[in-house]
């Protein structure tokens, strides 16, 4: 049995780990759990998965937790009361919790960095959902990865599709999947993207693009941000830069491919010419689930895929001209150092801003693009974590600031 | 660098092996051929690549050889002179050739039985391109794998896909891939058809199918009968017999998928339901050169596959009205033993009937499946190589007495 750890376990990857966990029972125990702001549906998992240790990021709400714990009835009550934590130091002993097997860390954002270097430094294995921990501290969490042996596990379902046909190497020596070093026989892989909420717009009728439109994913559900991402395609250009460090490619190396139907998640090519591909229909269990039950299989009930339903696969080259994004993201993953946590933060700037109703959809790259323009002059190759977090805050800033600029 | 017999090195499969030595000379040594009839072609390839050994299956043509080679000019002898050998031993010797660390068998019919053999008995991993070694003597073949640990790869693109997808697991124990038993994961697989010549045809229409009509692949680039057999969909249901045998699948476990393109070259589907796929051009030589290289991937210069210029991938599910062959298969998979040796001896004399135009196209499955029913008497569950053999001579002769009862 696997004892799991699950990084903001309230969130759209903690609770379908969750899931997971309780359609496995013999398979999994949650051991640990950390959560943000949502203490109803926590107390419902303490209640539910009985961990040995909770925290909260927020310190200040640990009474209520507390409390609610407290008033529970004896039928309502976990079968044994978990150890209550708080804050950074909470996160990170959840983060290393000595029984755990398999950390999965489904933070988002830079809030995720300090748990997720924990669990590294404590030789953990990851499933790793927080994206910032490769394409903003990539340069940061390399070395620790190859300083404790600790295994990156992908949990979204491109890279998780890579890392599934890259089993497909009997050469697959499992630390390399990690450590962002070249694997021998990959010539390069296929990233695969929808093409998003606008893949059939013009780049004319972008100019008039509403937040409703942006936020209509065609296959997949998720959150709006991502699905904004989605259809700037700024997600696939960040996926670019994280699987260039989970997997040692050269960019070049690293291609885009639009696949509308979603079902082919991403694609490995091979030096002899071979290509390898993941299928599936797009749903996030199946990447989670692989992370944890790694490097076996599971027996699932899921609905299984049959190409028939779905008729025909289709495949576009990706319009650069209406995806600057794209390139930005590219050109940020070449310089390296601290430019992609730059690129990231005024992405995530830029689209709060469009949310916001604040700028206009065409203005999201104009604004990333000019934070990277100035980040050249305090751009860092080698830096700390530090300076990744500096870099994050300054750029969100500066798209604030351009914002009011424009 | 790797050291290789071929068996049949005039043939499809021979002279693709033989071209792939050549493209990689640091990579492959050809030690040991044997060929039929063709001596222009043998001697150019001991020119070429100087094995050790030569035999040939018919030794009145000894002298011949011998002859052609002593009359080389001095500038265009091989290297060494090749020890010559002949008929039925000559062949078992080249197939166990001791320098030889992979036997490709590229000999068609049950003639390919008793080498195939020899080189299982002597341990050598093979490159499989024979089919009746698994189809007809599966019952036989399986144990001696078993006992001498030599390990089949296939040759042929589905099984090879199959393979190379099965690598992608890291419990893939390749003895497993040769013995015929369960891969734990593994749910079933998908064979890809591209449904031939008639795809498109109504079955109205196939009654009129001339021989120039089901001679003519839409894809492949293939020999007469194997042409036929992909319009009649023997060739998937042969197919089917032979994954049950490589992978250790029940029958209900192995699907048949229509895929226009042969661009999917097969899929396995494994028990999360995640579903993996090997794709690339329809061209024999990367499975050949997947047999050669494995567990490795050479560096290629070989053209890329580029789905954005295949554009689309369609799947259909395949029509039993249209396509009796292959439910026959099914059944003589199913009913094990002798069986499939009936079934595959009929089909190569129905469709040699048919090519003689002797017989109409929809008469092939008829004449099969009389066969079949007849070798319900004789049939044996655990038959020795001689029961094998005697069934193929059987059978045909069975679809010729039937063919002029027509």
């Amino acid at each position: 049995m696997k004892a799991i750890s699950v990084l903001g376990s309230t969130g759209s990857i903690g609770t379908q780990t969750l899931e997971i966990a309780e359609e496995f029972p013999s398979q999994f125990r949650v051991v640990a759990l950390s959560a943000g702001r949502n203490l109803s549906l926590l107390v419902k998992q303490i209640q539910k998965h009985s961990p040995e240790a909770v925290a909260l990021a927020d310190e200040s709400l640990l009474p209520e937790l507390k409390e609610r714990l407290e008033n529970l009835s004896i039928q309502e009550k976990p079968k044994n009361m978990p150890r209550l934590l708080g804050g950074q130091d909470g996160l990170n002993v959840i983060a290393s919790w000595e029984h755990a097997d398999l950390v999965v860390t489904g933070i988002v954002g830079c809030a995720g960095l300090l748990p997720t270097l924990s669990a590294i430094r404590a030789g953990k294995d990851l499933a790793l959902a927080n994206k910032e921990t490769l394409i903003a501290a990539g340069p940061v969490v390399l070395p620790e990865l190859k300083r404790s042996g600790s295994r990156l596990l992908p949990a979204d379902s491109e890279h998780s599709a890579i890392f599934q046909c890259l089993q497909g190497t009997p050469w697959a020596d499992n630390a390399r999947l990690s450590t962002g070093e070249p694997t021998p026989g990959l010539r390069g892989i296929h990233l695969t993207a929808s093409g998003g909420a606008f893949r059939d717009w013009s780049i004319d009728e972008l100019k008039k693009a509403t937040v409703d439109d942006a936020t209509s994913h065609p296959n997949w559900s998720m959150g709006r941000k991502i699905t904004v991402d989605s259809a700037t395609l700024m997600n696939k250009g960040l996926e670019v830069i994280e699987a260039h460090y989970l997997f040692g490619l050269d960019y070049k190396h690293i291609e885009i491919l639009i696949h509308p139907q979603s079902i082919i998640h991403s694609m490995v090519e091979l030096t002899d010419s071979s290509v390898l591909a993941q299928l599936g229909w797009p749903d996030m269990k199946l990447p989670i689930l692989y992370c944890m039950s790694w490097p076996s299989r599971l027996e699932t009930p899921w609905r299984r895929l049959k190409l028939t339903e779905v008729g025909q696969l289709n495949f576009l080259e990706p319009n650069t001209k209406k995806y600057p994004c794209m390139e930005l993201a590219y050109a940020a993953g070449k310089a390296g150092g601290t430019m992609p946590a730059a690129l990231n933060a005024a992405n995530e700037e830029a689209v709060a801003q469009f949310l916001d109703e604040k700028i206009h959809f065409l203005d999201i790259p104009k604004l990333i693009e000019k934070a990277c323009e100035k980040h050249k002059q305090d751009y860092q190759e080698i830096p700390s974590l530090e300076d990744i977090l500096s870099v994050d805050n300054w750029a969100r800033e500066i798209v604030r600031e351009s914002t009011k600029e424009l």
